[in-house]
């Protein structure tokens, strides 16, 4: 299971009411984080979620105000008294500009590793979960990021019975290990049925709508996407900054077919996300005006057989 | 008269209740901050003050909690359409953090210009007002600020008539103007008293106590002042991390003579400030634990001739 929080959901400038735009995952005891602006720190304790197990951070693009809080991000962690190492992942030129960032903070009680993305897509495999980037069309460049589960398939007992193998190798042959015994090799795929669905998250923010975004957040069961500006009329305005409206986010989760839409990233003029709601839900019935905190705990589906 | 905020109160890092200690000072159209940490651009939003009229920002230090939330407040008074210049303020290597915080800020619509402090003390003047920086005793180099406001004597009416000069000179006299006239020179001291009492106002943080905060804290009307540690046996632990313990301060506004004293830059770990000030006021009696958001105009004590 995945545990989601959209810790802000402004663009451009943190306000008194709105933490800039930000997204936690945690997994299997590490907590992934997508952009890390002015104030995420003070999110994500809002939140109540620990900086320590922080183990991945994916930048979207350079703009400060997805970039502005590492270095107090950086030094909480170290508070939090992490000393695994954390993974910085974003565009060509992450180095650099963490490195500059980093001179009011220095010394780390943990290794930073900057990983910096090649070509237009890239994977990072972590265990089961994949991360993978894909590049989207802002004034700079930008990637958004989908966050893929997978799920094995059952396990067959009568598979396992007809091998032969004694019942106390099942449970590490089902955990993905090969075993090796009497000269024979048993490997998961013999006991394991057909790989089941897994979870499939996408973000993606400061963006014209492309179609590299709707081939990633396909079937997606939860797409989260930035609608800077409400107004249907803004069309033009999102064209000219290089993001979008929100019909055009929920236009781009029906093109996908995703599952649910959270819309966030919003401009500071825009104060009552919701009143644009009806419209957009009749592009996507399924959307949904995020707000600081939002959160979901997406599971796997129950089997019915 | 000099319009005073402390936008936040917190030390090391910004929490959802209490913002990063820094201090917001308006004076005749501009706005002086001293530090700014990650979220003072909230904490300013909050108090309701644009941040374009910001014409100096004076830096105690270059720990993270008093500079990381400069490039967001560079980006957010360009946002804001300011075009003259800011100036900064602060340590030897201002120069370098700055261009280097600013490779997420490197374009705005107003020049930076830094300005670091040359010795132990240094006084930067603009007009009236003189902001003097005073060496304290932290882990890293370190300033205090005092901010001084000088006023002019009262104007001698009996002085003027008697040198003869016409009514409609007066005016530019009395505003500092020297006026060449007939072949005769006619200077300000010449119709005005003696200088009357100005305002004064201290702000340190991050040091232990010292000499120079007395002597530069000396009569002020507000004196504003770190307090670390509310327990009154927090002293080794204050003393270890250069720090000070709320009663240490109420000392040093004693023996400075200040008129009033705020605390400031509590430790995360302290949630009621208000709690230990029944002892603090024992020590100083006009005592006050800061608070995000406490403001006071401080202005020029009314004649009573």
């Amino acid at each position: 299971m995945l545990d989601v929080c959209l810790l802000g959901t402004g663009g451009m400038m943190p306000l008194p009411y709105r933490f800039l735009t930000s997204l936690a995952v945690r997994y299997n005891g590490s907590t992934i984080l997508i952009d890390c602006g002015e104030g995420t720190q003070i999110a994500l304790r809002k939140k109540g979620w620990s900086p320590k197990p922080i183990d991945y951070i994916c930048f979207t693009h350079f703009h400060a105000d997805h970039i502005s809080g590492l270095p107090g991000m950086l030094l909480n962690m170290g508070n939090a008294e992490k000393t695994d190492p954390v993974y910085l992942i974003g565009p060509k030129g992450l180095t650099q500009v963490v490195n500059s960032l980093r001179i009011i903070a220095p010394e780390l009680p943990f290794p930073v590793y900057c990983m910096e993305i090649e070509g237009h897509d890239q994977e990072f495999t972590l265990g089961d979960l994949t991360i993978r980037a894909f590049r989207v069309h802002h004034n700079v460049v930008c990637y958004g990021y989908s966050l893929t589960l997978k799920r094995q398939g059952k396990f067959d007992i009568a598979a396992a019975e007809a091998l032969g193998l004694e019942k106390r190798y099942w449970n590490r042959l089902q955990k993905g290990e090969t075993i090796e015994l009497d000269g024979k090799t048993y490997t998961p795929d013999m006991v394991l049925g057909p790989a089941r669905q897994g979870l499939h998250l996408t973000y993606t923010t400061d963006t014209r709508p492309t179609q590299s975004i709707i081939d990633n957040a396909s079937e997606a069961d939860l797409f989260i996407c930035e609608g800077m500006y409400g107004e249907t009329d803004a069309k033009e305005k999102a064209k000219e900054h290089k993001h979008m409206t929100f019909q055009e986010a929920a236009l781009l989760a029906k093109k996908a077919n995703a599952k649910e839409l959270w819309l966030t990233h919003y401009s500071p003029s825009l104060v009552k996300a919701e009143e644009f709601m009806p419209g957009v839900r009749s592009i996507f019935p399924n959307a949904h005006a995020g707000k600081d905190g939002k959160s979901r705990t997406l599971k796997f589906t129950e089997e019915t057989d």
